[in-house]
């Protein structure tokens, strides 16, 4: 008797196999090459050294396609004689550049790219590399792991999910203890979103193995929290009421039940001085609102694309705000070994300006810190790499 | 100054907090539940009791839309007034299923969904669950870990990446050693399958928190491997022979640089019988490779849906097959301590025949195994998920 698995993979119509195996060819004769956040042996979306992408779909019963970088151009691709959609769009700045095609009307994710999670929902996003530069790329240095971990909160009344980074040689030494950045997503991320679309291992084995940064563990968590009682909640007022809920849950979830779970399950130096917490855009007012509410377990604050929330409709007050914490600058100084605050100079202009509206005012009210801009790039993960790569050298020296 | 964050937070389209905070309506009105599968609020699809699945999307401008199970009903759906196209589709069986929409011919993944890497691209999938049943789910037990974790492959030249579950309790005793089963995806999928689709954590968690599995580790590495010198050689003469040339590579890259960095990293029990290699689909034949060629390094085998690789389009020779390991049925016994080959009932005709025939083979040549069959199931997670069921209890005993 002769098993007959030649049917069977025959019939096995996404074994992609030998595609897999012959898409190995280069593209010596143009400066286009396939992104390098493709799904395996896909050719397209291809980028260029300048920053421009190359766009393709098939889709021959289509009237209009379109490449929709979320933060960039929107170009109306060209159909040729086969129904093959391209179009080679403007240079975008270097970095991860979520985009979608818009299909007479409908947004899809591109199904040649590796969907990302952003924007509550999974997006794709084209890899565009900035020359020279290698601080985010995987290298030849030793690697730390990612850790998922989930823990069971009290304050959410649920099982939650985290990932945890620990630098090279953790498991190595068993005396040594290490001190942990708490590290935060934006809204419409998640937990998984420093890894997937940040790098963060790959900066972190970087920077610990050029000396410029210490070993340290990173602990990436949801933002997204509800108490575990909510449905008795009433709703929120307005949106004010709801960010603040959410907030006022999450810094519980962090204070109560995260950094408990993080200090007993690895080996942390669980003190102040030996804890930081980052985070961008949302994560970033989520960073403020939780530290600066608890300098009891925080000394290092890093606000990326986003940082103190104002009060409601009438803006942040530093002589009231988080308990009155900015209104004696020496006191604050005493206590916060480092407050960083970082905006892409690209970005949309009010967040621009909030940021750096932060900045000035702490500036003028002789509060010290760091303000950081990163050059020519938007809302975006190139920014928050840049973010990282600026503030994770200055913790726990 | 007064920082206008509230204009930050407004210009910032993907935030959608608020839509998270509301979206917390229960339907106990009809029968039909969001799928767990579903992005943060998304209320479609939807799933009911049966395994019935309302799908639904918003494309005005679209003239024809279909929901497309990848196992399953292809269901022409309608549209309403507003340009709201949706369907209930047939019921399918329990567990996870691959779809898409195809939108005027143009198949993408849901907005709606969570994507997974299948069919070597990131597809949406519905988590259909099984009445009763809680295996793999996350229950209120002691839960493990996921590393990811990087080695440094000369036989690819790379850096390869793999995920390892670690047991609850692993870093509490310091002292204990564990086996480990090396677990592979199938082709079209990669190393996150058994996590993201599989649930192999959860699995695991329950098993060894009911006493019914020995805690272990479970390495799941990558099985596309391309030799770092690959562009030298010829392209494959044919499918078999490419097939055989990547099954080969992967072998070499498990036994000579995959085992050797597990062993060193974890705290393992680094002998034959304490290591077991399972796969699916090609998994299954990369694991039939790969251990029938190392009993100096295996005494368990899994093939779940993919067992021996037939030579070619002449079949499997049990006689010769492997270096003529099934040769003596006694000798075999008394060195393998389980061969473990499994198929679902509803699988297409060509694969359960393979399958099925394996199993038939070495029944009739006496040699000693299990064979399972998953009760109305295809070629799918819902399978996979019940073939580790049943093959991690019979492990390490």
């Amino acid at each position: 008797m002769r098993p007959d698995l030649s049917r069977a993979l025959a019939t096995a119509g996404h074994l992609l196999l030998l595609g897999l195996l012959l898409a190995s060819v280069g593209h010596a004769q143009d400066a286009f090459v396939p992104a390098s956040t493709n799904v395996g042996g896909a050719e397209y979306p291809r980028v260029s050294e300048d920053g421009r992408v190359q766009f393709r779909l098939e889709a021959p019963e289509a009237t209009a396609v379109r490449a929709n970088y979320w933060s960039g151009p929107k170009e109306d691709m060209e159909r040729d004689a086969e129904g093959v959609w391209t179009v080679t769009a403007p240079a975008v700045a270097p970095g991860l550049h979520y985009y979608t095609f818009i299909v007479d009307g409908v947004e899809f994710a591109d199904p040649s790219s590796r969907s990302f999670y952003g924007g509550s929902r999974y997006v794709s996003a084209v890899e565009v590399p900035e020359p020279g530069v290698d601080y985010y790329a995987v290298r030849d240095v030793p690697h730390g792991q990612v850790r998922e971990v989930w823990y069971d909160s009290d304050v959410t009344g649920s099982w939650r999910h985290a990932f945890v980074y620990v630098p090279p040689g953790y498991d190595a030494d068993l005396d040594t203890r290490y001190p942990v950045l708490y590290l935060q997503h934006g809204g419409g991320e998640d937990e998984t979103g420093w890894v997937r679309q940040g790098n963060v291992n790959f900066i972190l084995d970087n920077l610990i193995e050029a000396g410029e940064a210490e070993p340290m563990l990173v602990v990436m968590a949801s933002g997204y929290a509800r108490r575990a009682d909510a449905a008795d909640e009433p709703p929120p007022a307005n949106r004010w009421e709801g960010l603040q809920r959410m907030f006022s849950v999450f810094e519980d979830d962090v204070t109560q039940e995260l950094i408990p779970f993080v200090d007993e399950t690895f080996r942390t130096i669980p003190d102040r001085e030996h804890r930081a917490m980052a985070g961008l855009s949302m994560g970033g007012m989520q960073t403020f609102h939780t530290t600066l509410n608890h300098l009891d377990l925080f000394s290092y604050i890093g606000g990326f694309s986003g940082a103190a929330i104002p009060g409601g409709a009438n803006g942040l007050d530093l002589a009231t705000a988080y308990g009155g914490v900015f209104a004696d600058p020496d006191a604050f100084a005493d206590r916060v070994n480092l407050l960083w605050i970082g905006i892409g100079t690209d970005e949309p202009e009010g967040m621009y300006a909030g940021v750096n509206g932060v900045h000035t005012a702490l500036a003028e009210a002789g509060i010290d810190h760091v303000y950081y801009e990163s050059p020519g790039t938007d809302h975006e993960w190139q920014t928050w790499r840049r973010s990282l790569h600026d503030f994770a050298p200055r913790l726990f020296r």
